[in-house]
């Protein structure tokens, strides 16, 4: 009894555990863009070969963290949706598997230089299957101390049944993993198949069960009554909102925060050359970075505003469906790729032969950063009763506001596109008009929202008083 | 009154908005450590001639980086508190006045290459004096739109009071950056006595004022009153516990995952490397990293563990007062010094000159950033009964164990640090040895302080039966 006193006022709750997972988990999906960001392309070689040649294993690299990582997380979100309460035991456990997830990009780095080797995709396995059992201990000493459960199951009757349950959405990536890890000895090629599947299976999953439905028509009895007791709890609100804040803040801040890193490192000229080549005036070097400075700031608006449209778009949004919650992943995904975009975009001084592809390239990362986002919102208008405010709803007048924030940066960047390809003499004049009036176009944009609106309702009573 | 209503039904909770600004400064504030981590040090080279020479100024950056940006956190902490709901404006107006916080670190740059040029510091100060104006702006928005402000402030009749207050702490600092802006051009040195002013002056004029009432005893009469409204506000509590953690949180994360990044830019072995030298052997080539990963999972224990111990200690304060904030934000500073251990000890592979030293400032550099932690527990402790929960007082159990969980660190590290200076030659097995011992002393430690209690208690109560 002494024993479980003491433990009980060692309880905490997991506020702050899940905000530094979080935080920790946004910054090391994102964090694999800085590599490709740094690749030096020469200017005097074309964008099309370079992109090619050099770009396209560091790319492979960023992704295959960001999907997997955010994997990791969907599962982090569920486990500690059944543990609402830790100890300092689970915190340190929690920090071991958090230890290992930061360290499968480096796993990444090894199979992108090494496709033919099975040790890069031997050490990723193992890693994860570490992960998955460190996790199902977790689950085990949940289970062990039921004080700490959440409250649904600490009542339910059910208990090994949630065990069950949540041990096996856990192990099911660490066990494809285990067999990637052995046939990595034999057949590479089936290790690969292995580990794609883990990124794609919860979602593969989901949309064959979705399938199922839609052609029988019906579930069968006993299914039904068996997964109305997980419907309650884990279909219903598969990601907590806060969560995926809290991931979303953590990739939009690190993102905006690796900008100013490359202006640091590339852009301090050398005292020894302002003082041979600019005769000693420091202002003469810096107009030098110029074009610098701007896609710096062209590139921190942009992420910014689509902060402020994601942030819009969520105070709207009561839950997070699971489709939801993987279209707000692919817009994250390309968020990241922004740097890039920077990159290529900040090369305007030196005036390589890519000018267009590069504002081509930043044009269709923002197009589909900003294109999920819209996804997003028409895939909650789809169920709005479960994941929309009332006053977000079809019709109202924010409604329209909302839908005009989130077709805005889709339209710009899609119209700036195709503005480059006519106009290919005046690209760079095109891009960085774009980026100066969006933010005014923001400002502006519930004025604009309510002439519209009104001119909408003067054209349609002018023209019921014509039938009338 | 329509006009109303639509502001109205678009005024939003700041939380998220908050969270990501958190984030924002806390990675700002430490990413710059990254020039400093990635000097490349030749291993030939005496570390005592070029930490002299090659990181010097980087190290400047990064203090000053860190130092402003907190400050600027801080001011930004106090205006949110003022201000508790938000509007659309107000979040575009916020980050705008993010966007020029995190342009600041690139002023330094310039700053500590060209320390003689005026124009680093004049566009430091230029910065600095737009985000001034920008919360300037804020502050005069949010007073035009009084269901924005804080509840206390709302009903109070002082409302002109609070608004002079507000924009005097937040003017303050822009005030003397205008100073030195214009100094810069006639005598720069009064330009970074003024640059060095804004950084102290918030803990100097406190340091100022409670001297003042310790030599006079009581304050006059007229000053009491006038300042006991503000004491109810912006005294007793003068940062949210919520936001210490959160910029907290955002430090210790970026720190974790900066190291990563350095393991898949460095440790990867070249493709042609392996197969001329290492005859195709990838685990071999990589065999050669071992000190590399041992030195990854050392910093990454270090850096979880001592954000265990700050989460610990945290659950047990209820209100950071001024002295602890300034305390905290010491401790990061030096936690945000850790990549730079990182890189020191991660050199031992290449066997250089250096083992001792880069041992002794990883262990100089663990010291102060707990030392400081332990030095918050001592100041709750002083004014416990505003500060500390009941259950973490003096006496109880858990007291006992906040101080062995809080000691631990500081005592390790001092003892690594001596034992290397007398057993020279065992230095880095010494080193690797804390690392490994010290996460099964902190699952021991409870264990290890309820043996320790019952030892006193017995030996207490043997005494007194003596007495007696």
């Amino acid at each position: 009894p002494e024993l479980d006193l003491e433990l009980g006022s060692s309880t905490q709750t997991s506020h702050r555990l899940l905000a530094y997972s979080d935080a920790l988990l946004s910054i090391i999906a994102t964090v694999m863009i800085l590599p490709v960001a740094h690749t030096k392309i020469h200017p005097d070689q074309k964008l099309g070969e370079s992109v090619q040649q050099l770009l396209l294993t560091k790319i492979a690299v960023y992704l295959m963290t960001f999907l997997i990582v955010t994997v990791a997380w969907a599962a982090h979100v569920r486990l500690f949706q059944v543990i609402e309460l830790i100890d300092d035991v689970l915190a340190l456990l929690n920090l071991a598997c958090m230890m290992i997830i930061t360290f499968l990009p480096y796993t990444f780095s090894l199979m992108a230089s090494f496709p033919g080797v099975p040790f890069g995709i031997f050490l990723f396995s193992v890693c994860a299957v570490v992960i998955g059992l460190i996790q199902a201990v977790i689950v085990v000493y949940g289970f062990y101390h039921p004080h700490l459960l959440n409250q649904q199951i600490q009542v339910s009757e059910n208990q090994n049944f949630y065990k069950r349950h949540i041990l096996k959405i856990i192990l099911r990536g660490p066990a494809l993993c285990f067999l990637a890890a052995i046939f990595s000895f034999f057949f590479i090629p089936l290790s690969y198949l292995l580990l794609g599947l883990v990124i794609v299976f919860p979602h593969l999953s989901r949309f064959i069960t979705w399938c199922k439905t839609k052609i029988v028509g019906h579930r069968d009895e006993e299914e039904a009554s068996y997964s109305l007791e997980t419907f309650s709890f884990y279909l219903s609100e598969p990601l907590s909102k806060e969560r995926v804040e809290a991931f979303s803040d953590g990739v939009y801040a690190i993102v905006a925060t690796l900008l100013i890193l490359d202006i640091c490192e590339d852009n301090v000229p050398d005292p020894r050359e302002v003082g041979e080549k600019f005769h000693g005036s420091l202002l003469e070097a810096l107009s030098e970075y110029g074009p610098n400075y701007l896609a710096y700031f062209g590139s921190f608006v942009t992420i910014g505003l689509l902060w402020f449209v994601h942030h819009s778009l969520f105070l709207y949004v009561t839950k997070a469906t699971r489709l939801m919650g993987l279209l707000n992943i692919l817009s994250l995904a390309f968020i990241g790729g922004l740097p890039l975009a920077y990159q290529l975009t900040s090369e305007f001084a030196e005036k390589s032969h890519n000018e267009i592809e590069a504002i081509q390239v930043s044009c269709v990362i923002t197009f589909f950063a900003s294109i999920f986002q819209f996804a997003i919102w028409t895939t909650a208008l789809l169920h709005e009763r479960e994941t929309l405010h009332p006053f977000a709803r079809y019709g109202g007048k924010e409604h329209a506001f909302m839908f005009a924030k989130l077709a805005l940066y889709p339209c710009v960047s899609l119209g700036a596109f195709f503005l480059t390809c006519l106009l290919s003499e005046f690209s760079t004049e095109i891009f960085h008009l774009m980026q100066i009036v969006i933010p005014f176009a923001f400002l502006a944009l519930r004025i604009f929202v309510r002439i519209s609106l009104t001119v909408i309702k003067s054209v349609m009573s002018l023209s019921r008083r014509k039938v009338v």
